[in-house]
C-alpha cells in the first residue's frame, strides 16, 4: 500500500492507493474517527453500487457499524440541487446524526455530489473518499465538492476535506477504456504543471498504464494525488497557485458546453485543452517542442488533441467568457513555460485564442 | 455609533450598531474589501424591502457599485433549498464573479438563507449582515446559516462568517411589537447565560426597550452581540461552550415543532423554554429563586412564560427527541445554576422532563 499525507494544518488527511482496501474499510473508518454508534451514509451510483457496494456494507456491518446507501443514476445529470435533495432526505430519515459520515464510493460526480452533502447536513460531518475511476484522483483530492447549476457547472459547492481517501485499485478493473484514457488525462497534467520527469515516464509507460497494471497504475496514482495535493497545500481556497490545475481547463470546459455535457468525457475535452494551451504557448514565443511533446503524450494515452469542424468557434469564445475563471472580463490562461512549468498568464488578447480554436480543427500538424 | 470586534483568526469581522447606518453603506462595503467590480446581492423580504432597499440601492449606487436585489417572501417558508436556487439563478444571471457579495437585508430567515447562498455560490463569495430585527443580533453573530428541509429546521447549512454585521437601529421602528418581544427574548437570554448584571439590567430597562429607545436598545443590542460574540470566538464550530447559547432551545423548539411554525414566534416558544429550564434547574436542586427571577424578567419583556393546555406532553416528548442536539439518545439540558450562569447537564432523565413540561402548563406559580 502507498500512503500520501494531504498537509493542510488541522485538516490533514491520509490518501491511501493499493489493492484490496475495501475490506479494510471498518479500520480506516474508526481510524478516520468516525464513532460505531452513529450511522454512515454510503452515496453510490447505479453503475458502481452493483459492483462493489455489497461487499463495502457487508465490511462495515461486519466492523459493527450501521450503514445506509443512496444509490444516484450514473452520469453527470445526478449531480444536481434536486439529487442532492434526496440524498438529504435519506441522510435525515436515517439518522444520521452529527459524528456520523458520507462515504463516497464512484467517481468524481459521487464525489462532488457525497461532497456537498457532507459539507452541508447539520453543518458539516464526517466525509471519506472512496474513488472508482482514475479521474477521481483528481476530484477526491483538494476538498472542491459541488453541484451542478442549470446554468453553469460546479456553481454551488464549498471548499471541504475530506477524513481519508481510500483507494482501492481493485474497483478500477470494471473501468471502460475511454474512462480509462480520460482519467489519465488527469494524472499527465499534473506532470505537465510540475514534474517533467513524471510526465515522460507516464508517456513510457502509456502501454501498462492502459492496460492497468497495478505497480505502474499505483505509482501513477500515487505521483497525480502527490501534485495535487502538494498544490492544494499552498493554495487551500484558490487563491492564486492553485488556478495552475486548470491547465486545458478553459477551452475543455468550452468544448464540454458547446458539445453538450458526455460528448467527449471531461478528460477528453481537456486533453484538447492541453493541446490549446500549448499551441497558444508557442504562439506567445514558447518552444515549438513544447506543443509536440505534449501532443505525443496525449495520444499516447489515447486521447484527442484536435477538435472536430463542426464547433463553432464563436459557441466557444462564447462559453469561454462566461467561465468563472475571469475576473472582471479579461481572459487568463494557464501556459505551459516547458514541459513540467506553466504560468498564469492575465490578460490574453481574445484574438488569440480564436486562432488556437482554429487551428486546433486542423488534423495533424498545425503548423 | 458602536462597535465590537468578533475575534476569529483570520475571520474575524466588525459589528458596527447605530443610527443612520444605511446611508454609509458604500464606505461599508469597501472597507469589507468589496470590489467596485464585481456585482453585489442584496437578498431581501417583502416586508423590509419597500421600506430600507431602494436607500440601501440608491447609496450603493452612488459609490460606484453595481447592484441587483432578489427578494424572497416574508417568513419561515422562504428559508427553503427551493427559494435557495431560484436566489442562485438570480445571482449567476447577474454575473456574480468570486469578489462579488452577498448582503443580506433583513430578519434572521434573511440572513440566514443568504448567508448559505454566500457560503456555496462558488464555493464561497463576501457576505455582509444588515439585521432589520431585534433577534438577528443572534443569528446575524456566529456564522451558522442554514435553510431547513421538510423534515427538520436548519438541517442544510454551513459555518460561514460574515465580512460585517451593519446594525442600522433606525430600521427596527417598524417592527411589529410581538416582533419586539421575540427577539428580546434572545437578549436577555445573552444576560442570563452569562452576565447576570447585564440580564437585570434588561428588566429595568424593559420599558424603554419595548419602545424601542435608541440609547437603551443600542446597548442592550452591543451586550448581546459581544456576548455571543465572545461565546462564538470560543467554540466557532459548537463542539462544546458554544451549545450554552441553546439555553430554551430544546424545549422552544419542540414548541415550534408541535404547534406548528409561527404559532408562537421563535422568541416566545424559546421564552417558554428558558421557563422550562429554570423549572428543571429548580428540580435538580438549584435554588427556586433561579426561577421565579427568570420568569420576573420574561414576563417585564412581554413574553410568554406558560404552555397552553392543547400541547400534547406526548408530542413535546417526541419532537425532543428528535432533536438534533441529543448525541446518540441521551438528552442534553442547558440549565442554570444562578442567573447568569449555566450547567450543561449531560444525562436528564426524559421523566423530569416530562414533569416540567406538565408543570409549564399551569398558570401563575406552578408550585
Ligand atoms: N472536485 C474536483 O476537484 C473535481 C476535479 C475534476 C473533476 N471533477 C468532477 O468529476 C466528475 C467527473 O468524474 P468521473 O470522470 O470520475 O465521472 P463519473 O463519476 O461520472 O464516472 C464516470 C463513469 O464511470 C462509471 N464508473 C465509475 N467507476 C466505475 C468502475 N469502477 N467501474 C465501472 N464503471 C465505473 C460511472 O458510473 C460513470 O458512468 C465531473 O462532475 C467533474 O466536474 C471534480
Ligand atoms: N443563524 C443563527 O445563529 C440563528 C439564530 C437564531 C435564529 N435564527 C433564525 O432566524 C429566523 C428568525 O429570525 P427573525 O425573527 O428575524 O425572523 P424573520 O426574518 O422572519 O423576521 C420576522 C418578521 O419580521 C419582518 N421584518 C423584519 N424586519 C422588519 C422591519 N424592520 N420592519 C418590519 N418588519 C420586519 C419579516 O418580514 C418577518 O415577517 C429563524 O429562521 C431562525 O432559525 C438563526
Ligand atoms: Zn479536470
Ligand atoms: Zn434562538
Amino acid at each position: 500500500m502507498r500512503s500520501i499525507r494531504v498537509e493542510l494544518g488541522e485538516r490533514s488527511y491520509p490518501i491511501h492507493i493499493g489493492s484490496g482496501l475495501l475490506a479494510e474499510i471498518g479500520e480506516r473508518c474508526a481510524e478516520a474517527g468516525f464513532p460505531v454508534r452513529s450511522p454512515l451514509l454510503i452515496v453510490s451510483d447505479s453503475e458502481v453500487a452493483p459492483r462493489y457496494l455489497p461487499a463495502l456494507e457487508a465490511a462495515l456491518r461486519d466492523y459493527g457499524y450501521t450503514v445506509v446507501h443512496h444509490i444516484i443514476a450514473a452520469g453527470e445529470a445526478s449531480k444536481s440541487l434536486a439529487v442532492y435533495e434526496e440524498v438529504m432526505t435519506t441522510a435525515i430519515q436515517a439518522g444520521l446524526d452529527r459524528r456520523s459520515a458520507v462515504l463516497a464510493l464512484g467517481g468524481g460526480v459521487v464525489g462532488d455530489l457525497a461532497g456537498f452533502v457532507a459539507a452541508t447536513y447539520m453543518r458539516g460531518i464526517g466525509f471519506l473518499q472512496i474513488p472508482t475511476t482514475i479521474l477521481a484522483h483528481d476530484s477526491s483530492v483538494g476538498g472542491k465538492v459541488a453541484v451542478n447549476h442549470p446554468l453553469a457547472k460546479n456553481m454551488i459547492g464549498a471548499f471541504y476535506q475530506p477524513s481519508m481517501v481510500l483507494y482501492d485499485l481493485d474497483t478500477l478493473a470494471s473501468l471502460p477504456a475511454r474512462q480509462v484514457s480520460s482519467g489519465l488525462a488527469e494524472v499527465v497534467k499534473h506532470g505537465l504543471i510540475l514534474d517533467k520527469d513524471f510526465a515522460y515516464w507516464c508517456r513510457e509507460h502509456a502501454a501498462e498504464l492502459l492496460a492497468l497494471q497495478p505497480e505502474a497504475l499505483g505509482y501513477a496514482l500515487e505521483r497525480g494525488c502527490a501534485i495535487k495535493a502538494q498544490v492544494v497545500s499552498t493554495d487551500e481556497r484558490e487563491q492564486g497557485l492553485r488556478a495552475i490545475l486548470n491547465l486545458g481547463h478553459t477551452i475543455g470546459h468550452a468544448i464540454e458546453a458547446v458539445g453538450g455535457y458526455g460528448v467527449f468525457l471531461h478528460g477528453e475535452a481537456i486533453a484538447i485543452g492541453m493541446a490549446g494551451s500549448a499551441l497558444l504557448a508557442v504562439k506567445l514565443g514558447r518552444d515549438k517542442s513544447i506543443y509536440d511533446e505534449t501532443v505525443s503524450m496525449l495520444t499516447s494515452l489515447g486521447l484527442p488533441v484536435t477538435l472536430p469542424a463542426e464547433y463553432s468557434e464563436d459557441e466557444l469564445m462564447e462559453a469561454m467568457m462566461h467561465d468563472k475563471k475571469f475576473k472582471e472580463g479579461r481572459m487568463t490562461f494557464i501556459v505551459p513555460d516547458d514541459i513540467g512549468t506553466v504560468s498564469i498568464v492575465d490578460d490574453v488578447q481574445a484574438s488569440l485564442v480564436r486562432e488556437v480554436i482554429a487551428q486546433l480543427k486542423k488534423e495533424g500538424s498545425p503548423w
